[in-house]
């Protein structure tokens, strides 16, 4: 198997799983922060995606850092056999379902566009930030632009998830 | 090369083509026919979404009609060499653009949830379209389900083109 920038069981994979965790959990946070946001559908469902990517996400960094923790043992060989290390793999790939990064990350920019949808509306079209100053326009635009960072790192795992499916 | 169904050069290919062609145009029509939809900016978004998906559908739905009469030449074997065929076939992608459908499904379902946030922010959590007769959401909502039923064709579109890619 090729190895990929980003795939499951290296540390480039393990850096991007721990960024989609912690710009997921930021983008949680910021949203949480301001008052009045579960009024909104859209806000309810960024943090309910985010919240989704956040758990699946932290589960890959961890089966991350065990591949990378049996690897470092197999560089001293003792009794481990590359049969173990490939049935094992076999079964990382399927308990991590390589279509759920591809269906993650359109859960993320679906609600990343959403919220951005809404927030154009209030700070651009409508001028509602101005107007009323309890709505912290702000806060909603960072939690967006953190949840759009969350889905480009998505999109490159699932990418790199679904390059390697097709040529295995 | 595998058949699959929806690749380029095949009838299923067609269908899925015009059907992307027809559903965008749907959409804007649509949302053009509802005044005051150019005052929001994801409305905007999504009328020039479909478009460049429209236009570009039925680039490639030409192309597909060009290949099936190709193919029904082939048939009747005169003067049409297999060479001549595989790198018809290889220009043909190069000039379709293998991450094209990639990058076009990303800004239909971008645009599709961008509309479909300011839509349900309006009809569900402010009632603006109970209190406010002269916005007509019911055409909005329309045309949001059909800019999510292009997407869907869209998405198998890509998918396939992807597959493709990754297996030649």
């Amino acid at each position: 198997m090729k190895e990929l920038i980003g795939s499951p069981g290296t540390l480039s994979g393990l850096v991007l799983r721990l960024g989609q965790c912690g710009f997921a959990a930021a983008s949680i946070g910021v949203m949480a922060s301001a008052a009045g946001f579960s009024s909104y559908t859209a806000f309810c469902y960024l943090i309910a995606s985010m919240g989704l990517q956040m758990l699946w996400s932290f589960g890959l960094a961890c089966l991350d850092i065990y591949a990378l923790r049996r690897n470092r043992d197999l560089q001293n060989p003792v009794l481990v056999s590359l049969f173990v290390v490939g049935d094992w793999n076999s079964s990382y790939f399927n308990t991590t379902c390589n279509y759920c990064p591809y269906v993650t990350a359109m859960l993320s920019l679906a609600a990343a566009c959403s919220s951005a949808g809404v927030t154009v509306l209030y700070v651009r079209d409508l001028n509602f930030c101005r107007a009323q100053d309890h709505l912290l326009c702000g806060r909603f635009e960072i939690s967006v632009v953190l949840a759009f960072i969350t889905w480009a790192l998505i999109a490159i795992s699932s990418h790199v998830m679904f390059w390697i499916l097709a040529s295995v």
